[in-house]
C-alpha cells in the first residue's frame, strides 16, 4: 500500500522529526519550527544534550537519544536526516523501513550502491526521498535554472565553478566529497538534462600534507562539446564563490558572496570567430571590459532552507517526487565515485554513464512498486 | 666579440627600432617615445601604410618597409619585434645576425626548439634576449612576486588563474598558445625557482565547433606538493582576470580588473586540521567570510609596457640577462608543448622538465661564448 | 530604594518581557528566546494575535494584550519596548513607574522634554534606560569606535554618512525621524565625547509631494572645526550605506552592504598642504586610485541585537549605566529637534548645546536619586 | 565679419595651439595630435622648457614662450588654453580679439562678470567659446543625459555626487573652486533644462587650517521640488567619485571608479508611499538590498578628452554653438559664486537666477552680431 499522503486532509501540518542534531540539524530545527505545512515532533541525536539544545529553552518539542521511539510515533510521518555521511544508508533505511518519508543531507551515502538501494527502497515503498541540496533552492540558482531551461542563456558552452572556502581540514572525507556535492549538485539541477557530463577527470593536491586532498579540480566533458570545471578548496583565509555559466547567447556569473549583485547576466554571447580579426578590432577589446549590457535581477533575500522545508512537505502532500529527488543524489555519487577512480589513476578521464533523466522536475508521481 | 654596450657612453640614448605595427607595435612605439634612454628611429612593416600611422603625422620618424634597411642603421642597436608569432624565428635571427638586442612579444616561438635556437643564437652574440612579458611588469606582479621571494606568503600551496577574455576566437592559434603564455610568463615570474611545474594535463572543448579548443584548463603539478591552475577562456562578453596565490602564511588575491584594489592579501593561511573540528567552529566558519584581516597594497598606477622598454634598455647599457630573458621564452615554450600533447592524449598528465634555474634575474652577466 | 539586581543572584537569568510586537518586535523576541542571560517571559501587544505570532507556535512563553499584566510579574525585571515611538513616554513611564528595566527603540521619545522626563524618572529609581541603538553594537561599529578611541585614525576630521533606503516612505514620520536617529546614534557612539556637534543645518526635499521630507541633508559642524554631514533618503530602488570617517592619520569607510569588506581602513591621512605643488604631482594623483595602503580587518558575522540584549542584561546585572544610555537617547532628540527647527527656517545653522560626556561607557554606576 | 569656418574647404584640418603646458596642456596635446581632424601648430608657455617637454622629443611641431608669436599664425584657427584659471580672462580675450576660436579649461573664469565678459566677445565675433568640461564627454555622463532627456528615469527627484579626492590641498583656490566645478557642469549637463537649481547653500570645513575650506557640501534645490546635493573632499587617501541620479522611474548610480560597472540603472523608482505598510513589508525591505533589476549598460572605453577635442573642431567646422559653450560656463559660474556668498552667511540659502536655456546643444548656430 502507498504510504501517500494524498488521501489525508491538506490542511494538517506533516508530523516531523529531525535525526542528527550536529553541525546542520540546528538550521533544519529553525526552519522547520517556522514552517507552518509542518509539525516538528522531535529532535534526535545521540547526545541528548546536542538534541535539547537543538530544541532550545522555551520548547514545547520533545528530545530524545532514540530513533526507535522517534519511529514509533505514528504523528511523525516524515524525518529529516543530518547525522554524519557514513551513518545516511542505515539510518535512512531504517526511516523508510518505518514507512516515513525522509529528506537527507548531502552526500545520499558513502557509494553509489547504497545510494541506489536507498532510492529503490522509497520507490518500493511510496515514499518522498529527497535530497538537502541546499543551493538548489536559493533564489539565485533557481533564476540560474529558469535562465538554461527559458533557453535565454542558448546553447550551455561551459560551466565554470569556484568554492575556495575557510581553511578547515574535514577530518573524515577529502575535499571533493566536502564540497562538490554543492557544485555537482548545482550543475545537475540547473542543467537539467539539457545537457550532462560524459567523464569525469580529477586533479588533487595536498600541500599540507593532509593525507587526503585539500585542493581538487574536476574537468567534465559534457554531450555538445561543452565543459564543466569545478574547483574545490579548503585552504584559504578568504571564500570565493563563483559560478560561471557561458551561453551562445548570454553569460550568467552567480557570486554568492555579493548579496546587492548575486546573478550579473551578460548580454552577448559568443559569435565572434573572425578569420581576419583587424588590429583595431583587438586593440578595442583589449581596453574594454565587456562588450553587452548586463542584467542584474532582483532576487529575494529568502533562506533556501525554508524552500527545502517546502518542497520536502509539498512533495508529500502532492505525492510526487521532489525537485531534488534521490536520484539526483545517486548522480552526484557516480561522478564523486567516478572522480576518486581518476585521481587514482592520475587524473585520467573516466566515462559517466548518466541517464539524462533531469531532476526530479516536481511532476513525477510516486508510486509504490 | 662581444657587442655589449658596456664601453660605449652610458647617458647617450640606445637607438631602437619597432618591425611590425600591427596590433601591438603601436603601443611599443608609443612606450618607446616616452623613454628618454633610447632614441626611436624606425618603425617598420610590410605594410608602409601600417607603419606610417603607427610613427604618427608630427613625427621624425621614419617609416619602412625594409627590415634590411633598418637593420643596416649602424646607430639602430636594438630591436623591438611584434610580428606574428609564426615569424618570430625568422625575424629575431635576423636581427641578431646583424648583431641587434631583441625585445620579442610571446610567444617566443612556435615550438622549443626554434626557441632554444634563439636563445643559442643570442648566448652566442652576447646579445640580450628579451621577452616582453608585459604583465611581469605590471606594479601587482612585481608586488606578489615580492610577497612570494620575501616569504611572506609562506610556502606556496597553490596558484589558480582565470584569464576569460572577450569573445573573440583568434584565427591562427587556439586558446592555450594566445592566452596561456600570459599565465605562465607570470607563473614563471612570481615562483622563480622557489617552487616549479613537474607535469601538465590540459582539457580543452570546443563548444562552437571553432575547430581548436576555446576553452582550456591547465593543471600543473608543483615541487613540493603544491598545484598551479589555469583556466583560459575565449566565450564570453565580459572579462574576468583572478589569480589567487595561496601560502602557508598568507593568500594573495590578485583581480586585475579592479584598479582600486588591485592585490588584496589575507592574512592568515591554513592552519587549520582538526581532528574534532566541532559544529560550533564549523558554523562559525560557514557564517564568516574571512578568518584573517586584509591588506591591500597601494599601487602605482604605471604602465607596464614602460618598464617592460625600462629594463630592456638597463640590461643592454649593463650588459645583462633581463628579468624575462629567453629562457623564460622557452620554459613557456615548453610548457604549451607539452600541454598541446596532454591535449591529443586525453588529459594525462605529462611530465615537464623544467630547469629551476629562475628568470634572468637581471644580474647574470651577457657572455659571448 | 534602588531595585538594583545586584544583590540578587548573579547567575540567574533576567525575566523579561517584550512589548509591542509589530516589525522590530519579533527580532527581540528571538534575540532575547537566544541569550541564555534573560528569561523571556511575555510577549505583550494591543493584538493578541500578533503576540502570538511572535511568541511562535512550540513556545512556553505567554502572550498576551495586558501591559498591566506583565507589568504585575514579579519576575519580569525588564521590559524591551517596541511600540510605535509616539506611544514611548507613556509606555516607558509606566514600566519604570513598575520598577522594571527598560530596553527601548529609537527615538526615545518625540521631543527632548519627553526623553529627558524618561531619563531622570530611570535615574531616579535607579533603573536602567538603555537605548536599542542596534547599529552601535555591530562590529563594523565597535571597530570603529576603537579606531577613534585609540587614535589609531589620529585628529578626526569629518564624518559623512549615507543612508539611502529602498523606497518605502513612512506614514507618520518624515526621513529625518526616520532614518537619521541610526546615523546620530551612531555618530554619538563613536566619536564618545572626543569631539561632538556646536550646531546642525537640515534641508529637505519632497520631490514626491509625500507632504514631508523624504530626503535629507544634515550638516553638523564638530568641535574642532571637523564636520559631520549625513545624507537619508528614503526614494531608492536600491540601498546604499556608506561612512567615511576621515582623520588625520587615517580615513576609514564602511560599507554595511558589503559583507566581506564591511570596513576598509586606509593607511595615510591628509599631510599635503603643497604651495607649489607641481604638476607633476597633480598629475600621479590624477592617475592613482589612492595613495597609501589599506587594511580590511576581519570581522565576525555576529547578530547586532544579540550584543544589544547582552548589554541590557549586563548593565542590570553590574548596576551600571549601559553603552547607549538615556542620555544617548536624548543627545539624539537634541539633534532632530534642532533640525527640526532649522528646517522651518530654510536650512539656518541651529546652535547645539550637547553636554561633551559621552556615552554610557558601561562604567558609570546606577545610583538612585 | 564672421570667422567661421563654414566657407572653407571641410576636410581641411583645423589648425590649433595648445597655450599652456602645466598639468593639462599635455593632455590636451596629445589628443590634439590623436585626432585627424585638427593640426597642431605650436605648444605655447612662459617657460620655453615646458613648452618643449610637452611638444616631445619626435615632433615637428613648434614650441614658444610667446603668445604673440601663435596668435599671428594664420594658419592657427583655435587656442585651447590651458593656462592657470586666473589668467584665463585676460588670454581668453587676447585669442578671441586675435579672431581664434576657443577651448578654455574650467572654470571659465573666476567671476560672473569676466565670464559673461568672455561669453559676449565670443557672440560678438561670431567665435566658438567652448568649456573643457572633460566628464561631460565620458560615455558614462553622454548615456546618463540621455537616460534623463529620453524620460527613462521619469521625472528628476534628486542628484546626489561624492568627489572625494586624494589629499592634495591646492594653494590658490579652495575645494569648492577646485572641484565642484567638475560636478557643476555634469549637472548643467545632464539636466540640461529639465530642472535647474534655484538656490544655494554652502557649507564648508578646514579641520587642517589651511585657511580655506577643504570639505565643502553644496545643497541646491531644483525646481519641481527636487534637490541635488554636492560634497566635495580634498581630504582622503582613497577616492570616492559616486552620483546618484534618482528619478520617479528608474534610478542611476554611476561610480566612475569602477571601470568593469560605472553606470547601474535601477529599475524601479519610487511609488510607496503606503498610509498602512505594515509589518511584513517593513521586515522584507528591512532584509532586501533592492527592489528591482539592474542593468549596467557596456559603455566604450573612449578618453573623453578625444570628444571634447572632437566637439570642438565639430562646433568650429559647423558654425554652432558647443555642447558645452561659454553659457554652461557662466551658469557653473554663478553657483560658485552664490556658493562663496553662502559660506560667507554661515550656510543661508542664496537664491540662483539661471536661465533655462540648457546648454548649447550643439544645434543653435553662431552668428557675430
Amino acid at each position: 500500500m502507498s504510504r501517500l499522503a494524498s488521501d489525508r486532509h491538506r490542511s494538517e501540518p506533516v508530523g516531523v522529526a529531525v535525526v542528527g542534531a550536529g553541525y546542520w540539524g540546528p538550521n533544519l530545527v529553525r526552519n522547520l519550527l517556522a514552517y507552518e505545512g509542518c509539525e516538528l515532533r522531535w529532535v534526535c541525536d545521540l547526545s541528548i544534550e546536542r538534541a535539547l539544545r537543538a530544541a532550545g529553552r522555551y520548547t514545547t518539542i520533545r528530545a530524545t537519544d532514540s530513533l526507535e521511539t522517534v519511529l514509533a510515533d505514528p504523528r511523525v510521518e516524515a524525518v529529516a536526516v543530518a547525522t554524519p555521511p557514513a551513518t545516511h544508508t542505515a539510518v535512512v533505511l531504517e526511516c523508510l523501513g518505518a514507512g516515513k518519508h525522509v529528506l537527507v543531507e548531502k552526500p545520499l551515502a558513502c557509494s553509489v550502491a547504497d545510494g541506489e538501494r536507498l532510492v529503490a527502497m522509497a520507490a518500493r515503498s511510496g515514499l518522498v526521498l529527497m535530497l538537502d541540496h541546499t543551493y538548489c533552492y536559493t533564489p539565485a540558482v533557481r533564476r540560474l535554472r529558469e535562465l538554461v531551461m527559458s533557453g535565454t542563456l542558448g546553447k550551455i558552452q561551459y560551466v565554470d565553478s569556484v568554492r575556495i572556502n575557510l581553511g578547515l581540514v574535514q577530518p573524515d572525507t577529502d575535499v571533493f566529497w566536502d564540497l562538490a556535492p554543492h557544485d555537482l549538485s548545482i550543475l545537475d539541477f540547473v542543467l537539467d538534462g539539457s545537457c550532462w557530463p560524459t567523464a569525469v577527470a580529477a586533479h588533487g593536491a595536498d600541500p599540507i600534507s593532509a593525507g587526503r586532498p585539500c585542493i581538487g579540480y574536476l574537468t567534465l566533458p559534457l554531450t555538445g562539446g561543452a565543459i564543466a570545471h569545478i574547483h574545490v578548496n579548503w585552504l584559504s583565509p578568504t571564500k570565493i564563490r563563483t559560478t560561471v555559466v557561458g551561453g551562445s547567447r548570454r553569460t550568467v556569473v552567480w557570486d554568492d558572496l555579493c548579496p546587492s549583485q548575486r546573478l550579473s547576466v551578460y548580454d552577448r554571447g559568443v559569435e565572434l570567430a573572425e578569420p581576419d580579426a583587424d588590429a583595431a578590432t583587438r586593440q578595442a577589446l583589449t581596453v574594454s571590459y565587456r562588450v553587452g549590457d548586463m542584467v542584474a535581477p532582483a532576487l529575494p533575500e529568502t533562506e533556501a532552507l525554508q524552500h527545502v522545508v517546502m518542497e520536502f512537505v509539498a512533495s508529500i502532500r502532492e505525492g510526487r517526487l521532489p525537485l531534488t529527488d534521490g536520484a539526483a543524489g545517486v548522480r552526484v555519487l557516480r561522478i564523486l565515485e567516478a572522480a576518486a577512480h581518476s585521481l587514482r589513476e592520475r587524473g585520467a578521464a573516466i566515462p559517466l554513464d548518466l541517464t539524462p533523466v533531469g531532476t526530479g522536475n516536481g511532476v513525477a508521481r510516486l508510486v509504490a512498486v
